[in-house]
């Protein structure tokens, strides 16, 4: 069995000092053009400070301060399912903004000095638990850690200076001579540093700048000030400290997150068909053998037992696909909260679309124009036209007519049908509810049925077939 | 409000001498291998030429004179909507085709002697209005301008020889000394000419060459023997001078120009969830927060209101979706000619398909394996399930049966249903126009419905439900 | 027309001396984390090995030796259709795997010393016929013929040693000096080399070697002790020597072998929206002036006409597409063994499905959630909405509406509905099989047909309508 899942898991990091995260989820993202707050963009179909803030749990982050402004209460909202499953979060507001310096200060009152604090950012979703832990081991409880990449084109970027191991400053690409600007290395903006150095070099930021901003890489030059040793992890991948300021940027990230999931799927034997057309948004458990063809997209909760294939153009979400099954091109499933079942060897599609609360047995057959909602279809049922099937119990080898419709809804109430083993329902029948079609019984086509019937036996709902020899037909009228 | 269109736009290029274009729309295009005349395949689903045309008219082109020889009706033919609108063009047919100073040749009886000649080509469509504007204003009514551009690799094009800013000569890639080899500049097929000298030049090129044709790129050498300067613009982006000569340079340019495209709506605020998996055939409006979801296409006029989100695999064509609309996956809109409008915060989909003339009030749900056309429906009306509303008028709240049909047609004649305000009419019912349902009437399911019915109160065309027990079922046959 | 096809061609390569391929098919692949043995893992829809085999079939092989170990009963099972025809394969077994030599060895009895061995992989499927045959020559029934590739990055490949043309060794890159290992011409696993020389030299491999397993490279020495001149043909086209190790090098090549395909089909003027998102599995040809858009798969044996145009997201596979039609998007053709013709200028989809056995003559319309199976359309017959016909003949302009369905299934057995000409069938009808309708006839909407009708004429079984003005409606029930 293989997984992708953000569930959290035990790491060693603990064991050292504290560890207090400061994630930064106040800015507006104007560039966005967006009036949701920029960390409540979606990258794989969560909230970029959620990927964040997953990460910082972990880490096993003793406490996660988050920074908000711009949309305080949406971002606080939308992190609220996290808090209530009794992660340690804390919120607090920074407005107006004034630097990042700035934000972190409004978390100070939240932080004990015994440990290390993490600052990250709300808008870099990407950054591993591996990392930070790496940054937490060189920060060491007694230095300042940055984390540091090397860029092609650094263009914009604050620049390392470096004196072999020890970092002298952190220099703006304004105020950069020639020679600083040849520098590659540049800062992440994420850092790691113990609280009790961090929160009187806070104390002593200013705003003395172009910018009027008070600027936390100016805690460099403090720590400079102050003889604490100032080292740079420097890591390769560039996902990982990729942020998220424009539309163009988030369908990039979104595109490097999706192969990557993608590769991780191939990994562990998942075939795909196309990498580049593959899109999870949520967790995809696959067991051997999954086939998953070109362009579909997973949401939510989903399994897919050993062998099963998946076809072409099928959208998945929140559903549990059991062995051998097989999804035909066209299909949508979304089980939502109640949650869709295939069972083992059965076969859906194309065009098929199951709702929440389906729940197929073994080798149950869903095929073109088909609907299925909050009705369980028992071993062999069939339903292979044009139907919908509503609030219903279908019993084993059912099989059910095209065209036939579980008229479930009186207008204001909704009622269940009851199909028993082995019956036979035909063409374009009416299944008003509630019903119950004993077992074996056959249901004639065309029929509305409003009364139950026992186990056997015909129950037919139909006119007279009559035949009108001279009858003219209409003919074309001329346009008035 | 952010929009890619193809309107027109005042600009200053008419305050100096007037400027006329000769599209060269001539050549037959044999690698296409296609009875197409190749400036009539489509790029972003209009002709190569169209593309020409509209930015030579947004140049505000006094006259646009296109030279055509193979296919020279249907190119005419193509082009006839623009002239109708007022568009001033003019039609000149080259035939035989003897080289490219052969075509311009054609277009001199349409040029007047005061004006700017701007030369294009009618296969390569992504030309820039600005950029013609800059080669006129280098042209300033008294010299040769040509727009030229550098590639890594300059195999097979005619090299730019300079003097500085002077051009020397056009040299073609098979005539080249090895060191000319190395010039990288190359000429794009455009140029900018005082049309007062064009025409004599024109007059004066002549066919001995290995070819026997007259080329343009001769009046070149004859402006440097008349002492006019030759100068040249040279631009960076290379799709705006790519030309298609194959199927494969036409699918290439397709996805440059689509990718383009999405980077113009991210940039508005547009979110794309994979921006190589999108198409635009037309005009796309987009209010602010919309987001599009993979592997759509969109054709016609469509606009999207704020908030408004498209599901996976939708294909949408001449429509008006207002705003918080939702559409779901494996949407099918063509509004053609009539238009669709998507009321909004109404939801449509999945697998739903809105045809000409669907107007969808505010808060309407069209569900899956439902066809609207020709029809209204009022704010809240629900079809959520197999049916077909065509030639209709459904009132507010309609609860609209799964399976139910509107028949429409009786053979001969469409007629029309209206059906009032709260009505909710069964499951499998059909409708046969012309017929009223009364408002907040209802209709029993499997009713088949021919005479018009008073507001409230129950319609129902059901025959009694009978009952075999002793039925003997079918037998399964064995093959004779 | 042009066609993409694994057909076999007639080559000069039998007028030389006699060619037996060795294919080595024994392999588990672990990495491939499947109980599916390697060479059965799919590209482009076949088997890895069958590609192979293929292209020994087109070199116009003498013997095609499968060395078979891992599933080996599962590899001969997928061959065995190619046997069948005629084909001239011989299966030998390899158990236990002990390497390269050893798996050439078990083939060593079926191979006649006359002859010259070509030695492929069953996970290296894209090798060309040409290729091969070059290498042949390059044997020339006296050298030892090595194919040989130049990496960028050749870490983990035996690097060839060369002196001029002579090869001096293969050197397996752990065993490679520092100077060696700059060589970035490397062993590509495919080899000729004739037969009277192979035989002894394999008889004198051993397993003296770190993984105790019998080298196929260890021949070169030996050809070098025995003077034996050994060559190298150098080929610049990586896919063909590409081998499948885990699933995302096979979707890796998978993606290259269809942009191949896809290129192909440009080439021969097929009109492609976007290559990268085009699917063949199979064999297509095409007429002129096709069109397809994005997003579509193409299974089995398809053709299409002149000027037929697929729209985007079509899964189309096993049918015969008439010139001029229009198959729309989101449209599943399926024909598999028993076909599906789509007659000239017809138009079909969207949301339509055609299985087998669907026969549209010219001019039928096929539109939204429409199924057809086992059936034949005369002469613009139209099914527009939401219908199935199943085991049926329809005649010409037969208008069918609708909702309608043919009952072919009785539960047991099924039966056949035939439509005559020019009848008009009216919305959500059952046509109970077996059963005809006269040509001209008509029937009413809503009814359950049951008793042939004679021409003309109308036939309805419809319930006379009812109303009753003070019906109270249903009250939404309280939640107990």
């Amino acid at each position: 069995m293989s997984q992708i899942s953000q569930e959290k898991q035990s790491t060693p990091e603990q064991d050292g000092e504290p560890i207090d995260v400061v994630i930064m989820a106040a800015g507006k993202g104007t560039r966005m053009k967006s009036s949701l707050p920029k960390v409540l963009h979606r990258l794989g179909g969560r909230a970029l400070v959620s990927h964040v803030v997953d990460t910082a749990l972990e880490l096993r982050a003793r406490k996660v301060v988050i920074v908000t402004g711009h949309g305080a209460p949406d971002v606080e909202e939308a992190l609220h399912a996290a808090t209530e499953q009794g992660a340690p979060m804390a919120f607090v507001r920074q407005s107006p903004q004034l630097g990042t310096g700035h934000a972190v200060q409004q978390a100070v009152p939240a932080l004990d000095d015994d440990g290390t604090t993490v600052v990250l950012s709300g808008d870099v979703p990407l950054i591993a638990k591996d990392t930070l832990a790496a940054l937490v081991r060189a920060s060491a409880g007694r230095r300042l850690a940055l984390l540091t990449i090397e860029f092609d084109d650094p263009t914009g970027y604050g620049r390392i200076l470096r004196d072999g191991e020890q970092v002298q400053a952190i220099v703006e690409h304004k105020d950069a001579t020639p020679e600083q600007r040849q520098v590659r290395e540049v800062y992440s903006g994420i850092m790691a540093v113990p609280t009790r150095l961090l929160k009187p070099w806070l104390a002593r930021l200013d705003n003395k700048n172009a910018q009027g901003e008070y600027y936390l890489t100016d805690i460099v030059r403090l720590a400079t000030l102050d003889e604490v040793p100032v080292v740079a992890t420097r890591i390769a991948d560039a996902l990982q400290v990729a942020g998220v300021n424009d539309p163009a940027q988030l369908a990039q990230l979104e595109r490097a997150y999706q192969l990557r999931q993608a590769n991780m799927l191939m990994t562990q034997g998942v075939r795909l068909a196309d990498p580049a057309r593959f899109d999870l948004r949520g967790t995809l458990v696959c067991a051997a053998d999954v086939e998953i063809d070109v362009n579909c997209v997973f949401e939510g909760a989903v399994s897919l037992g050993a062998g099963v294939r998946i076809g072409a153009n099928c959208v998945i979400a929140n559903a549990r696909i059991e062995p051998g099954a097989v999804i035909h091109p066209f299909t949508h499933i979304d089980g939502e909260k109640a949650g869709v079942t295939v069972g083992a060897a059965s076969l859906v599609g194309p065009f098929a679309r199951l709702r929440p609360g389906a729940r197929l047995g073994t080798e149950v057959h869903i095929g073109n124009f088909v609907e299925i909602k909050n009705a369980t279809l028992a071993h062999g049922a069939k339903a292979n036209h044009l139907a919908y099937i509503g609030d219903a119990t279908v019993g084993e080898r059912v099989n059910y007519g095209a065209g036939s419709i579980t008229a479930n809804y009186d207008g204001a109430n909704k009622h269940r049908t009851v199909i028993g083993d082995d019956v036979h329902i035909g063409s374009n029948c009416v299944l008003v509810a509630p019903v119950t079609i004993g077992a074996g019984g056959t249901v004639g086509g065309g029929s509305t049925i409003n009364k139950s019937t026992e186990p056997g036996g015909l129950a037919v709902a139909r006119a007279r077939q009559s035949y009108y020899p001279n009858w003219t037909r209409p003919v074309k009228k001329k346009p008035a």
